[in-house]
């Protein structure tokens, strides 16, 4: 249903609109991970997370005569900003559904990059069935945040890049840890590293807690999170992993890893001091996993993605404070 | 003394060592900036700023046996971080001379990097006497912070990359500005330009009442700042120009832009918020003429270099709650 041709020709529409993300490193981060680190920094991807890739590939990937009729999109805000802009990019009109408790940054952007967004509560209502609704209302195409093979093939084009960055590091054979909601993004670079670097495993990395990918890769079955609220990691929240998305993980990752939100709030403070770069808490799960679950991981050298950096003001000071605040008293 | 053969001689000593930083840009700020911005990141660099291009570059060029006796440096800070580490990956002993109001992040990150920390106070002690004498009872090599030919042409390997990203970006003419402290990246990026890509200009910022630069350009003659110390952006608060670099900059550059503190902090915040990096306040003055002193600025496009993200956790949140406020307010 997806593969390497779907995220080749993906790439191919991207072509010269997606930015190629650095892969960052810091010896100190090497020497806190006991091995290696490279960081894929997403965040740096135009509307601030890999979503814009997915984005693009779904709304390049329609018919233009149906792409003429708008899409309608629902997300906590990165796919939300993704198929806005790439939506404003084709010039045709974009709608966005998104939980009322989406940071307020992820709702002014999807606004300003000219979307209207229509809010729901999280846990009240079905995004599902809102979005069904007033796709069918106006004529909108829905544009699944994650199972939906354009989508999937779309963040594919991330792990096409990391395997020629791992070539260019001389990095062998690494796990990469991935942040996994739906399972968009880990199926997507699980398919283009299983063609274009074997070697490199994909793991994806969950919210303690809303580890429903890492309890259905060990059970073999898709599981649910039993709440969706509470979590800090907003961007990767999701009730289950994909029926598209679930299989591809099931065939090709290694098993989950779980944070705390505090062990991904410090990862976003380290990723400040030593990478220079701008993580949002959901976004740096798998850097956490890798920072402070390493006997989890094997080999000396790992990669995680960042997979975004839409975080507000507030939330930062919070992850900045809480480090710096342990470093003085331990 | 310096020429874009000493450059292209520096590029090649780095070859696969510095990082070929991304060329950034957000629909946000291009609005703000009222023309097309873009950002070249080097904040995202080995050791946090454009330093270790010319640290590399300077011991990467000494004689083996001189090098092996060790090298000393003066800095406020991003200088000594980028000597330090150029120094430990080749295996030699660096001592770093910094004034003692120093961010701490770059004090101690100096010391991780395997250096000998030597405190001096800004205003009282005169840094190149203390430099020169460390240097003449151990022998060690001065590696001069940027009067030095082959630290220029370490960090005018920053201008080749520009030439080269400016063309994908299809930028035909342009300013590129420049944040300036003794010259050594505006110079060197200005002799680069002007070989590989001469319809880009570059423009030198700096803080407003530590002009140096501004004023000399403008005066025909090298004119030092009144105090070195009330500013908050420490990596590029310098006596004056130098020697070296200010013929270089009086033949090449066009007229330089002040900033304020609080228009580099904004950009300090709006760089969080749109591009998902961290600069320093110093870093940032280029961001902030870009962004606030439009009128002062020829052309459709403008590139800007956000030369080093080496801030304290304190004052990055000082600048996020200052913005903030503002918006609130406004």
């Amino acid at each position: 249903m997806v593969d390497i041709a779907m995220i080749e020709a993906a790439n191919a529409r991207l072509g010269g609109r997606a930015r190629r993300t650095p892969l960052l490193s810091s010896p100190f981060l090497d020497e806190i991970a006991g091995r290696r680190l490279f960081v894929k920094a997403e965040c740096l991807q135009h509307s601030g997370s890999f979503k814009f890739r997915g984005g693009w590939s779904a709304v390049s990937g329609l018919d233009p005569v149906v792409r003429n009729k708008g899409v309608i999109a629902f997300s906590s805000g990165n796919h939300a900003q993704g198929v806005a802009l790439a939506a404003r990019m084709h010039g045709v009109a974009a709608v966005i559904v998104m939980p009322s408790d989406a940071p307020k940054l992820k709702i002014d952007n999807t606004r300003a990059f000219g979307a209207e967004v229509v809010l729901y509560h999280r846990e009240r209502e079905d995004r599902d069935e809102i979005g069904s609704r007033l796709s069918k209302e106006r004529g909108l195409t829905l544009v699944r945040p994650f199972d939906e093979p354009l989508v999937i093939a779309g963040q594919g084009t991330t792990g096409l890049e990391i395997a020629v960055q791992a070539a260019e590091e001389d990095i062998g054979s690494a796990e990469v840890l991935v942040p996994c909601g739906g399972g968009g993004l880990t199926s997507g670079i699980a398919l283009a590293l299983e063609a274009r670097s074997p070697s490199l495993k994909v793991r994806p990395c969950e919210p303690k807690g809303f580890d429903d990918t890492t309890r259905s890769l060990a059970s073999g079955r898709i599981e649910r999170n039993a709440t969706l609220l509470g979590s800090i990691c907003d961007a990767i929240i999701t009730p289950q992993p994909g029926n598209i998305t679930f299989p591809i993980m099931q065939r090709l990752c290694g098993p989950g890893i779980a944070v705390t939100d505090k062990e991904a709030m410090d990862a976003v403070a380290l990723a400040f001091t030593r990478l220079k770069i701008v993580i949002e808490p959901g976004g740096a799960v798998a850097l956490a996993a890798a920072l402070f679950h390493g006997s989890q991981i094997a080999g000396n050298a790992v990669i995680v993605v960042a997979s975004g950096g839409n975080v507000d003001g507030h939330v930062f000071m919070q992850a900045l404070d809480g480090y710096a605040g342990r470093l003085v008293t331990n």
